[in-house]
């Protein structure tokens, strides 16, 4: 058990006790503080990057998208103080009682929503997810224990440390917000299982992240993020209507989750959908990998190999294939599909329906694009990643999704 | 990988996919056939349970208690066709759809109950499991994966022969009830890491159970069962009523999960609360064990170790604390705990408030007994268990437990 981890989870615990009990007024405070401090200190904040840039620039991992999503300066600090001023403008979902009953032998029974407790993040090189999930966290009640990328680190000591002063200014507990700073692969284990001590570890990152934690983790994960998301194009749709969703499922923003990597084509419009819309595709400078029927219609579409019908590309590529029926379509769907965001384009009120009930995803659409499964598009502002697993959550997590419902019961002596 | 598992929960997918969208009218058929069945067939099941008992007799494991667990009879299997009627009684909380709004740019959006999906349960030699599992999944839509003892082998195969049978007869996919017939623990090892393809992995025994299910899996588990309750008598508390409420909780029926471990009592009224119940307790067979200031009262009273405050003894004993105040009590429940069940006595408006607040347990009580958490007590019906983790659900599992919400939107041809 790696020392640093152990301790810093037992004072998050402690400091979970505390949280749980502060008022939203006082967390909204401190979040405000923190939002000004941060822009206040963002020559501080730029100058610590610039370690990690230095760092990172001279590394053998170094690549320029990497490196972008290092990057602090003053528009980005002030975008996260943002965030935190929005998180604060949020509701509390804290305290709500839900389902208070009376039994007939006269206990009053009820759930109240409560937080997680101690919360763990196991994160990239994003030094904007110690802020977002600070914030979020604190707003929840949680404490929260922080694991980001060492190629990150010294962004994430100087954000962290600002944090926690202001919550010492606020008069929360400062262990509220803590960063494992060893960013050796033991500390991130001893986080993965710290049993009793950690009530959720969410991972937020790549595939291999992702594979890690869920494959060492004995404390519960929620498992984030890969989206292999379809668009399914019906017999009888409004074919201008599907052409426009699936432009933009696939190019308004190629690289995030909810972004289509397939499109399925019921073969019945596929002669007069499929060659203006891959026209259009490929001049947006989409690559076409197709099904043989696919193929037929352009030159330039190749081949799709079972592999491409399992890929989450986060690219200007698209598998098309057409299907027979919509019964293959979500075959299809629900073989490949990562249980993140499918959609339908259909005019059939049969056909929408059975769609939304069979598709096995955290979010199924009808007649829209697939790229609104998001916090903010959801109303329910920021979020902590798009759960993909079906316990506790499914979808963009916010701050519900930091919290749980305990039973509380109301006697006048009632045994049993 | 084990090849019997990996082939069953290929075939607990696609039977999951018919189960999400079988009616409630047909679930309740199948459950009241499986009922029928079950007591027409009592001699077959008595029969195989018999080489099950006789194996057992002659094994090296041998207990009473245990031989008591897995014996069925007449009785016991009406018991349990009764409870698959109850099932079926229960509403079902598939389809509800919660939290329909509408967004700006015309989007509505819902979030719908569905079913999980495919559920595992590994339990011990309690054949009684086996038919509550496969009503409470059937119920709620699900497929499920049923790992028992190898004690109880036989009466299983021969119970689960009988739950498909009447599927079949039901037209509902005889793969919706499935048993691991190997109980090798390599199979067991299998359920546990089949991501992708096991949805929830529900643990359903002792200690050493649900460690290393905790330990080994990588699908979703959620943690049932450890329950190291406390009772607090508060100052100025109903003193009658906490005595009453005390005998109740633990000697009503000790080996249970919500019986009470530890009574913190307030030093001011230990003097006057202590020594009538603790002859009350030990005239009704309690073994008290207890901190210096408990012992002083009664001679047979044993010195309590570091060891007594965390344990389940699930047995006629009881450890005694007198504290300070309600600020000790709570942070000796929340220190040893193990956010089961919890109560006070108190008449005191605020500390009632306090308690409920700060005590972290799936079920905190005022002025009743800890025995009440329990699926019938709650009003839940049946139950797969009592949660003590705080992710997805905490307390007792009923149906709602077996189910996740997935949103669903219906858009106009919505982009971003």
């Amino acid at each position: 058990m790696h020392s640093e981890v152990v301790a810093k989870a037992e004072r998050a615990r402690q400091a979970a006790a505390v949280m749980a009990g502060i008022s939203t007024n006082a967390k909204n405070k401190a979040l405000r503080l923190i939002a000004a401090a941060l822009k206040e200190k963002s020559d501080e904040i730029i100058k610590a990057n610039a370690g990690d840039l230095k760092v990172f620039r001279e590394s053998s991992g170094y690549s320029e998208a990497l490196y972008d999503r290092l990057l602090l300066n003053k528009e980005r600090i002030a975008a996260a103080a943002e965030g935190l001023l929005e998180i604060a403008a949020l509701e509390d979902p804290v305290g709500e009682v839900a389902g208070m009953r009376l039994r007939p032998n006269g206990l009053q029974i009820g759930e109240v929503r409560v937080p997680l407790g101690v919360v763990g993040i196991i994160y990239e090189a994003r030094p904007n997810v110690t802020v977002d999930a600070a914030g979020l966290t604190l707003k929840s009640g949680n404490a929260v224990i922080l694991r980001g990328g060492s190629e990150a680190i010294r962004s994430n000591i100087c954000l962290v440390g600002i944090i926690q002063e202001q919550l010492r200014v606020a008069g929360l507990p400062e262990a509220a917000v803590q960063l494992i700073e060893d960013t050796d692969r033991s500390a991130a284990l001893t986080l993965m299982r710290l049993n009793g001590l950690v009530d959720l570890l969410i991972p937020r990152g790549g595939p291999a992240l992702i594979k890690t934690v869920i494959e060492n983790a004995t404390v519960p994960v929620i498992q984030t993020g890969a989206g292999n998301c379809h668009l399914y194009v019906d017999e009888g749709a409004d074919l201008e209507m599907a052409a426009d969703i699936a432009i933009n499922a696939k190019t308004q923003r190629p690289g995030v989750c909810n972004a289509i990597e397939t499109m399925l084509v019921h073969e019945a419009v596929a002669d007069q959908f499929l060659p203006p819309v891959m026209d259009r595709l490929i001049e947006a400078g989409v690559e076409l990998r197709g099904c043989p029927h696919a193929v037929s219609y352009n030159p330039s579409v190749k081949p799709a190999s079972e592999e491409d019908w399992a890929t989450e590309y986060l690219d200007l590529i698209l598998a098309v294939k057409v299907v027979a029926d919509m019964d293959e379509a979500i075959e299809h769907i629900n073989r490949y599909g990562t249980m993140h965001s499918e959609a339908i384009v259909t005019s059939d009120y049969a056909r929408a329906r059975s769609f939304l009930n069979r598709v096995d995803a955290a979010a199924v659409y009808v007649n829209a694009s697939t790229r609104f499964t998001d916090g903010y598009e959801f109303g329910l502002g920021a979020e902590m990643g798009i759960s993909t697993q079906k316990l506790h959550v499914r979808g963009p997590m916010g701050l519900k999704a930091l919290t749980g419902l305990k039973y509380i019961i109301f006697g006048s002596g009632q045994i049993r």
